[in-house]
């Protein structure tokens, strides 16, 4: 089994392992107790948290352990939020942040506040200048990524950080994918982390506030972690968490150059061996271990189904394997094809042997999802001169696409196709499918049920 | 060394131990994930949530994973005050609940709803008609814990879900003390509980819901855990967690006989082995391992020193070692004595010979904490006949409960002592004082700076 999926969570890292064996035998007591078996849970989690602190670039009493990622970003936007009430009631996310930030953002519009997401390019980036204009007088935080999750796109950080900082506003950084490779760049005002990311074990989060920042801990109050992280300390977890992020940071440049080779050899073997195929996300500014790609006519699901058999585990941001059934909103953001997207995010240590084997797995993976998806009949109808209708209702990803590519060819230059569709998915996928084929996107018209695609066929 | 604070945290048990060993294997990736590392981590967060339903005996749809007990809490007492908030806005709890569970009724408050505490008596219960009289049409919660975390005292919790369920009010039944040695009885509607507590590691918690029972999930969307436990699975810690608790379970009966034999000793030796001391709980409806005790004229952290350096570890809800400097409001709740208190909680496992042992330092420790503190001179002022005045004032306590006891011999039997004082333990440790000694508690009065306390000297 060769195990790409590395953003995900990443396997658990030999130096986490054994600093997790060590520190159950001393860490499992309450560290608050004055007592031998406390005072030393003491001194591991004061450890941990002066060597989390140099890692992550910032003083020890500015960061606190949460109990995931995801609880890092939740607490640090709410408290943020809280602490600037005064300041006003606008928040800033760029529009492809992990679902936490976007959730919290949920949570502080219904009790009433306002959001601006800032929009990216088709390379998932946003524009340093465009997110500093979305800076307002009243705006009480922005929130950017250090680099994205799915596409792997490395964002202005630095440049975006000044701007806040000359408009007063505390910019919070997920550096959820990044930390393990690198610092975050930039004048950040609070950041998180997750230690699952980097190698380390489930359970351990990081939130850092700088001194200065104001910030208000929601919810019941608690003592521990400053009252930034209610609940008994996972102090192994911590240990080993801790532990790991040192120990990648270490082999982080050598093995970052080793990654971003292997991840440039899919980028640019991927077009070559698979026909239809779209990788997105930035092609020099990004995360050494993530490549992404979308495969025109293919159901992402059956396409890691296929992969997973060949013995290769991927994550797709398509909207075929969502239980939402909606198509990823970094991929919606980016305006690029979303149905057969595959994730390849390597592991530290992954060998060029298994991305070989992959190279010469995919091609054929992909052609079986085509050639199962392929069968049906397209059910055109002309409803005018150069003009056809194709019903897709009640079918899912990528079967509109697919009979739209169909029946194309069936009207003359400059006629136009409408697909009906009722999957959410279509809305990104047949204007994507325009841009790579090189027709054109009308537009979409309201109907009965679902929605009209309107396609001019150009060549 | 001799660990007698499994209440706060029990070592790791050894079966925790090798589940967490296997399951770092098995249990690292994101079991929402489809590939076979997925796949696999899927099936051991199954097993695990069977097993935990089957040990609190609920469905394995009803319960989540959190990543403590306080987190547990925190969301269940919110998710349900929201559920229920058509049907009023006032909450039940008992005044000795965990801190998770008052705080957590605070924010209510704070948030307009109105909160009812349900007193105890000398012992640490609550009665379950006193309970039953505080539900109201409007009530939307009650908590109660199924034992207590300072005293052992259990709660007739069957009783008051009774009560509950008559009214149609759903219960959450803090299980954190408990849930190692027994299901919680009767019919409660949630349900908490901390795997640290029972040998399992940190960074677990159980909430369970019944079915039926209105909860909205406070806070940004996560869709794991059933939407009320955001952020990544712990995998191995829970895998861990569950498997320590069946392993304790199955020992359960036997290790709890040995235990309440081991603390039914220390409850009769202690007063027979060290003046002044009144054992606090109840005697017969209690945990097995906990035993709780407070000594006259002792400083709790000077006592948690001197036992520390014997080789012992224990802790105290004493106000002298709480970094708030106010005493355990538990103990407050129960109007026993506060000063020199200490919580001896006996892991499973604890020798016979180190409860002797104990038995056997105890004394000397008592005996020379108190000889420190015995040296002030009583600043006793003649304010009339048969009046003292006994200016306390900016000592800590026990000095103003030592300094008292000096002096009440100089007044005849019927005169008074005035003991000013501003020290908020004093409020609790005088009137307990005179509780132990056969002398009369008049009131207080406020002074100028602090509070004058009123003693009649009975013998």
């Amino acid at each position: 089994m060769s195990y790409f999926d590395a953003a995900s969570a990443a396997p658990l890292h030999p130096v986490a392992r054994q600093a997790l064996m060590a520190s159950l035998d001393d860490g499992w007591a309450d560290p608050a107790r004055l007592y031998r078996e406390g005072r030393k849970a003491r001194l591991l989690l004061d450890a941990a948290r002066e060597a989390a602190a140099e890692a992550v670039g910032c003083r020890a009493d500015e960061l606190v352990f949460t109990s995931s990622g995801t609880r890092a970003v939740h607490t640090g936007v709410a408290g943020a939020l809280a602490g600037r009430r005064r300041a006003g009631r606008h928040l800033i996310v760029s529009a492809v942040e992990h679902s936490s930030v976007l959730h919290s953002a949920e949570v502080f519009e219904a009790e009433g506040g306002s959001v601006s997401q800032v929009p990216v390019n088709r390379a998932g980036a946003v524009d340093p200048s465009s997110f500093a204009a979305a800076l307002r007088p009243d705006t009480a935080l922005a929130c950017l990524q250090s680099a994205n999750h799915e596409v792997g796109t490395v964002q202005p950080v630095a440049e975006v950080a000044e701007a806040c900082r000359a408009a007063g506003v505390p910019l919070l950084v997920d550096a959820a994918q990044s930390l393990g490779w690198w610092p975050a760049g930039g004048d950040w005002s609070l950041l998180t982390a997750s230690a699952h990311k980097w190698g380390g074990p489930s359970g351990v989060g990081l939130l850092a506030v700088r001194k200065g920042v104001r910030f208000a801990a929601q919810g019941p109050v608690d003592e521990r972690e400053s009252g930034r992280a209610p609940g008994f300390e996972n102090l192994p977890a911590i240990v080993a968490a801790v532990a790991s992020l040192r120990a990648v940071r270490a082999e982080a440049d050598q093995e970052a150059a080793r990654l971003r080779e292997l991840t440039e050899w899919i980028r640019t073997r991927v077009p070559e061996l698979v026909p239809d195929v779209e990788v997105v996300g930035d092609a020099e500014r990004r995360l050494p271990g993530i490549v992404t790609f979308s495969c025109l006519y293919v159901d992402g699901e059956a396409l890691l189904h296929e992969l997973d058999r060949a013995g290769f585990s991927v994550s797709s941001g398509s909207s075929c394997t969502s239980s939402t059934l909606t198509p990823s909103h970094v991929l919606k953001a980016m305006g690029v094809l979303s149905e057969g997207n595959v994730r390849v995010s390597l592991p530290p240590g992954t060998a060029r042997a298994d991305v070989e084997r992959f190279l010469q797995v995919l091609p054929g993976a992909v052609a079986g999802v085509r050639e199962k998806l392929g069968a049906p009949t397209a059910p055109a109808t002309a409803t005018g001169p150069g003009e056809l209708l194709v019903d897709s209702l009640g079918k899912r990803c990528p079967i509109p696409v697919i009979e739209l590519a169909k029946v194309i060819g069936q009207v003359p230059v400059g006629g136009t196709v409408r697909v009906l569709s009722d999957d959410e998915a279509a809305r990104l996928d047949i204007p994507a499918w325009c841009e790579m084929r090189g027709q054109r996107y009308l537009g979409e018209e309201p109907t009965e049920k679902g929605t009209a695609y309107l396609v001019r066929r150009l060549s």
